[in-house]
């Protein structure tokens, strides 16, 4: 007999992506919640650009939505719909995670930021004092340079082709946090803290995001992009002795305060519990 | 290691209903999918009636959708909402399944006749010259009598205690399928094919909803309620030697027909698969 994996009890967690059939979240979550005795699943939702907030805003409307993921591209778009913002959302401007609110609408958060430095500190990475460099000021960059900021790194640089998109978010982050930014090209020299944000590196193929030729080796490199094995960024790093964090990792460090966005009181969310979920 | 059993690419096929808790779609057709090797999951979504059309609304931005059943009390929504409808959920004014269009919108087909008819052929039932009554004229009431009609009854009584709604489907069905039709008290005296479309024997301790009293032991007595056990009126109806016929043979006999509305060009959909399915 097939297992009973979903009744019309089933309360349910969204993750909306376009593309969205290379997402993590529907069998970890899904995992999570039955490793937690929660009768609850994650499911994809494939939404463009132009539809989503009108699928939002019908989502809202089925009372047994924990909430939604949101990936690439909608983070802005999230952020810009929901009705709340927590403190870190709005200072970022995108949101990575919608629940719903009591009385009608969402509340967004974003995550990625809260999950890359706690990735670190959970490996006993120290991250004040550095210079870090972020590549991609993008949803997750931005959010990955103000938690840094927060985190007390001495400066952060920002580097993107786009560079008035970089020079922007470089402002922000002074007016904010009161480090040290500027914008640069992608190149680790001169940097301790050394983050890819950006999409290179999905592909094999993809040039490297960052010129390595100055890469010291008491640097940390870290890359958003998730993949089945390191990212070629991050077997060059691993190869000069630097310490690497993967991008699952930085997903990963977001499920205890996620499941407390949403409202989910008992239950373990932290990497262990996702690894013994996943049967890893 | 558990199941991998969602993933991105995973195509959905909701059912929407208020409440929803207790429908059988999700565990059956997930295991349908499993069983026909499709990456396709189905899920409940709770909605209030007032939230109906904008919930449908925003469903229909998901591009991995595959379609929407549609129960209790959204039935007639559904097929006011649709931008189509299929000839015979235009007919009955109802509609039980929702699929995208290829240019947007939505299209109704309503299944609940159909499913009640074939599970009677499957069982080598003669519904030709039958006598039937029909209590309860509301979405599925409707689309039974107007499929017994079309499937060569002698005539078919219309009972509801809304005298108006039950005179209101007699002169449709009148019209349309040229059989005698009247108004009539719930008793199965003078019937030979008694049907049950009213929500009576959802709870055990319901009354009856036909008066058994003039039952003959030649009819046929068909429930729409679906429970785990007979309900009363079809333990009572075999007890007198009756041909009884369960609420979940009318929706398993739905499944081919679901199945081809839906797109789905493979697989096997048919109560057999059902059962194999559900390890039955």
């Amino acid at each position: 007999m097939l297992p009973k994996i979903v009744d019309g009890a089933t309360r349910l967690l969204g993750i909306v992506g376009d593309p969205v059939a290379q997402v993590r979240s529907p069998p970890l979550w899904s995992a999570l919640f039955r490793y937690n005795n929660i009768n609850a699943i994650c499911v994809p939702f494939h939404v463009h650009p132009p539809d989503f907030s009108r699928f939002v805003d019908g989502l809202r409307m089925a009372r047994n939505v924990l909430g939604l993921f949101v990936t690439i591209p909608h983070k802005l778009a999230a952020a810009r719909y929901a009705d709340a913002l927590t403190p870190r959302a709005r200072r970022v401007g995108t949101a990575n995670l919608l629940r719903p609110l009591p009385d009608g609408g969402w509340e967004g958060d974003m995550l990625d930021g809260f999950g890359f430095v706690a990735a670190l500190r959970a490996k006993d990475q120290r991250i004040e004092g550095r210079h870090a460099i972020v590549v991609g000021a993008g949803g997750v960059g931005s959010a990955i340079a103000f938690a840094l900021a927060e985190a007390g790194v001495a400066s952060v640089a920002i580097a993107d082709i786009d560079t008035d998109r970089a020079e922007a978010l470089s402002f922000r982050i002074l007016r904010l946090a009161r480090v040290k930014s500027l914008v640069s090209k992608a190149a680790a020299e001169g940097f301790d803290l050394i983050v890819n944000a950006s999409p290179m590196g999905m592909r094999e193929e993809d040039p490297s995001p960052v010129d390595l030729s100055g890469l010291a080796a008491d640097a940390i490199v870290g890359d958003v992009v998730i993949s089945r094995e390191l990212t070629p960024l991050l077997r060059a790093a691993r190869a000069r002795g630097c310490h690497v964090q993967e991008g699952s990792e930085m997903t990963d460090h977001q499920g205890a305060a996620m499941a407390k966005f949403l409202g989910l009181e008992t239950g373990d969310w932290s990497p262990a519990a996702i690894r013994a979920a996943m049967g890893e």
